[in-house]
């Protein structure tokens, strides 16, 4: 996805999108610090990295301190060798997936494969060297590895969609034995109150939105950007977002959206997280259930 | 769909693809029985007719004359000027769309529109002149008409989804304040034993038919025929034909279904029905819930 060169001695960082352009402006920078390096020392140095570009949280929430910390940490604590692994979409997640292929590459991890819940962890998982495999070739993962737009502290759900995967983010995070969610501590809410993502069929539309009404929602259809009108997902439906406002009875609100005809995925992942490993200021913390 | 010669008291009845057909076949048993008629008479005996073709009960299944009567009856009957009407599908349906769009040519109905649950019902309610409006132009109709794949005298439940359209018919079938399913007496069964068509996400196949045994069903993937591999739904998806034996809790399994990730809509249609039409050896009989 991208490509970042570190020489923590000299405290320099570069990141960019092919490893030349890396090498050329490491090689300024090198320079302008006075420091000898020749070309295949700078590539040594130079890891692959999740690109800011494919996340949505851009640069300065990719680079954000906690979500590479949190996200490193994760992949370090939960992949096993000999592992299937469910590889989840957010800029966390990625931290994760791009760690797994390091220490794949470096020998310290083996026959890991995986599965990737979105076009983004896929291309970081090609790239990262991660081998993968089809959804439809398991049925079952060790661990799958997600982000999340809201967790909670008090029940094992997340409220995901926010990214627009979650029908195939929840296929594969309900296919794991262990769902550990990796993201910061600012997503935590109690109780659940992110407006909930509902993916329909297009035709189904108003009288989804009618329904979604009917069970205390407000709907709002999710507008792209990048083109004209709606956003379709890679299934080629519509988003509706719902605001319920704060969740009381996350299993009654899922159970009400579910029955709705036209609805196909909403984002209330219920009852479905084993572990969220949060990056913080200064640490990595873990909330269990 | 296709036009059809009535001559009762000659006893001579021909259908065909087209009107020219129709007049041809006709004029040449009209010519062999010694009737005289002029091809404007002749014309004006032709109706639209569903199209053998069109409906997979073919032609036995759908000049069957119990599922005609049926049809016809439950349009008389259910819809009435001014009203929205969804159209659905099925063999006895396909003579409810006709004898709609019959009575509305005569005047006997006026300001009804249609919102077709299939390209088949809203190609016939086309051809019979039907005013046709889009699903996402309304969000209530006054009456639907559709068939099923077996329905209970019990509960006012019914499986859907033999021909593939179960997605859209169940948004249709839901919006309206009435929904009456035209069917006939063999389709009836206690409890509902039907295999339930189960709408998955391609790539989802293989978990989906994992979690369906898990619930106690014996899934199978519908094959298409006319084209190799498997059959894919008017939205992209494959359908999983799943028996689950006799439904001895049918609001328990539709819930079991609805659970699993990847599952976007199921053929049990539940508490649903407020009447079904029955075409009977020689008479219409109804079943109210």
């Amino acid at each position: 996805m991208a490509k970042e060169f570190t020489d923590d001695e000299n405290d320099i960082h570069v990141w960019a999108a092919t490893e030349d352009e890396v090498v050329e402006d490491a090689r300024e920078q090198l320079d302008a610090a006075g420091v000898e390096m020749d070309e295949s020392a700078i590539r040594e140095r130079i890891a692959i990295i999740p690109s800011p570009r494919r996340i949505k949280s851009g640069t300065d929430g990719v680079f954000d301190e906690r979500r590479r910390r949190g996200g490193e940490r994760t992949a370090q604590d939960v992949v096993e060798s000999g592992m299937d692994v469910g590889l989840g979409t957010g800029s966390t997640t990625a931290w994760a997936v791009a760690e797994i292929g390091r220490l794949l590459r470096e020998g310290e991890l083996e026959d890991v494969r995986g599965v990737a819940t979105s076009l983004q962890s896929h291309e970081l998982a090609k790239e990262t060297g991660i081998p993968l495999v089809n959804l439809d070739e398991v049925t079952e993962l060790d661990v799958t590895i997600d982000g999340a737009d809201q967790y909670s502290e008090e029940e094992p759900t997340v409220i995901k969609g926010g990214g627009g995967a979650h029908a195939r983010e929840k296929i594969i995070d309900a296919m794991a034995d262990r769902l550990v969610i990796a993201t910061d501590e600012e997503k935590a809410t109690d109780p659940l109150d992110y407006p909930v993502p509902v993916e329909v069929m297009p035709d189904a539309r108003e009288v989804v939105a009618e329904d979604l009404r009917d069970v205390g929602g407000d709907p709002e259809l999710r507008m792209a950007e990048r083109k004209d009108g709606p956003l379709f997902t890679a299934n080629g439906n519509l988003v509706i977002d719902c605001d319920f406002g704060g969740l009381d009875d996350t299993s009654g609100t899922a159970r009400d959206i579910e029955q709705i005809p036209g609805v196909l995925e909403h984002g209330i992942f219920l009852d479905m997280v084993d572990d969220v490993y949060l990056g913080t200021e200064d640490d990595v913390e873990t909330v269990s259930f």
